[in-house]
């Protein structure tokens, strides 16, 4: 038979992962999807995800493919994988893919969602950051606006990251009140390591009033995070936690 | 310094654990929290629930007691004892009970939620039931109704205990409808062993239609769950999963 590609949708829970992506001596999401397709397939097969989402990052719409010259039905996939899988990791979908389908280079946007909560609670710890209320909506909802676009966003990358480029466009970028709290969700057609967290610092850092929704503009100059000076009001900041965020879609 | 007895309540997210009561070889709730409090007090303390959830079953108003001799300020423990405990136990308030107080004991009543959800995901199968749709939440309100007061719930009550008095009082019992599933909520003066997910499970077959709401009086005659003939439309059924249960409050 020739050679299929076949596109998974997955949801986890990340809170006991290492991250999606394959590393020795830990557990991580991918190796428990490969672990189980080799059982599916009989024979080691290559996952490849569309986001690496990192420790504790959930997904409840991340995509991965792989390649076989199994003849087996491509809905079959979705329950022989979810029948091996741990309860935290669930193939929502299998398709087949295009020739050429890559999850992670043909993917046009991704789409964010990160949660605060206000109660700090064992229900809500990790699937939410716990930021003390209130939180000014209004003035984050003016500074995602202000981030909204295509910019440089190198302030936003990681430090220890190289990229040629730093210019990112996102396309979609808004505030929710929740019940007990807020999410943010943001669409951009690709995403420097951690950008969304380092996103969501500086807006949480807006809706404290310890600044000010215009000072954002200035952090999409392209000085890269490293270069910040300490003696800037915005930097240099942590991250927002990894446990808030969860990969919601990818887009082909 | 005169023996004090101080009162905790406490929220868990059961998922990891064996349950509450502390048993050999297994993690439990009780097991962490008595060795937080060993390293707090600096002597093992034994430490007794309101309530014995099992594996799986989660609290958001557990309350515990412990007797002790420390001067330690009241709140102090709330602070200690939550910088040891895992991230999925909190204590959420510590306060000086009055002599003879028994978290067991002296409890008058509790209140559990039931949760189902509609969706099977990786985000709610640790914390409710999935249960297909539809669900007729009228009939469910009506068997609820039938259900409330003083019966004799032996059939409700698990095969293998022994209890003198299977008399109990639900004194509120009500279905929510929330998004993505129901909740029910239950509060009785006391609860026989596995009673609220024997509950469920009848008020789930009389969500789906398989049982009439007036079929449930039958099975408050006091007949005790292994007598329950296998011809009886009603019987035998499995208790609802434990991952939809938590215990709410226990009130004094």
């Amino acid at each position: 038979m020739a050679e299929r590609i076949i596109k998974l949708t997955l949801e986890y829970d990340g809170s006991n992962y290492a991250g999606w992506q394959l590393q020795a001596d830990v557990v991580t999401v991918q190796g428990v999807v490969e672990e189980a397709l080799a059982k599916v397939l009989k024979e080691p097969t290559r996952v490849h995800g569309a986001g690496r989402t990192d420790a504790g990052v959930h997904a409840a719409g991340q995509t991965a493919h792989f390649k076989t010259v199994s003849a087996m039905p491509v809905d079959a996939f979705t329950r022989a994988l979810n029948s091996l899988l741990p309860d935290d990791v669930s193939v929502l979908s299998a398709e087949e893919a295009p020739p050429g389908f890559h999850a992670r280079y043909s993917a046009k946007a991704r789409t964010y969602r990160y949660a605060v909560t206000f109660a700090d609670s064992v229900f809500t710890r990790r699937h939410a950051w716990y930021v003390r209320p209130p939180l000014n909506v209004g003035a984050m909802s003016e500074a995602a606006a202000l981030l909204a676009g295509e910019h440089d966003f190198a302030a936003f990358g990681n430090a220890s990251e190289d990229y040629d480029v730093t210019v990112r466009r996102i396309t979609e970028i808004r505030v929710n009140e929740t019940l007990g709290g807020l999410e943010v969700y943001v669409t951009a057609n690709a995403f420097l390591y951690k950008m969304v967290r380092n996103i969501m610092a500086v807006m949480v850092r807006v809706g404290r009033g310890e600044t000010a929704p215009e000072g954002v503009p200035r952090l999409l100059c392209g000085t890269v995070r490293a270069d910040l000076k300490a003696t800037d009001a915005h930097a240099p900041w942590p991250p927002a936690p990894p446990q808030g965020l969860t990969l919601m879609k990818v887009w082909y």
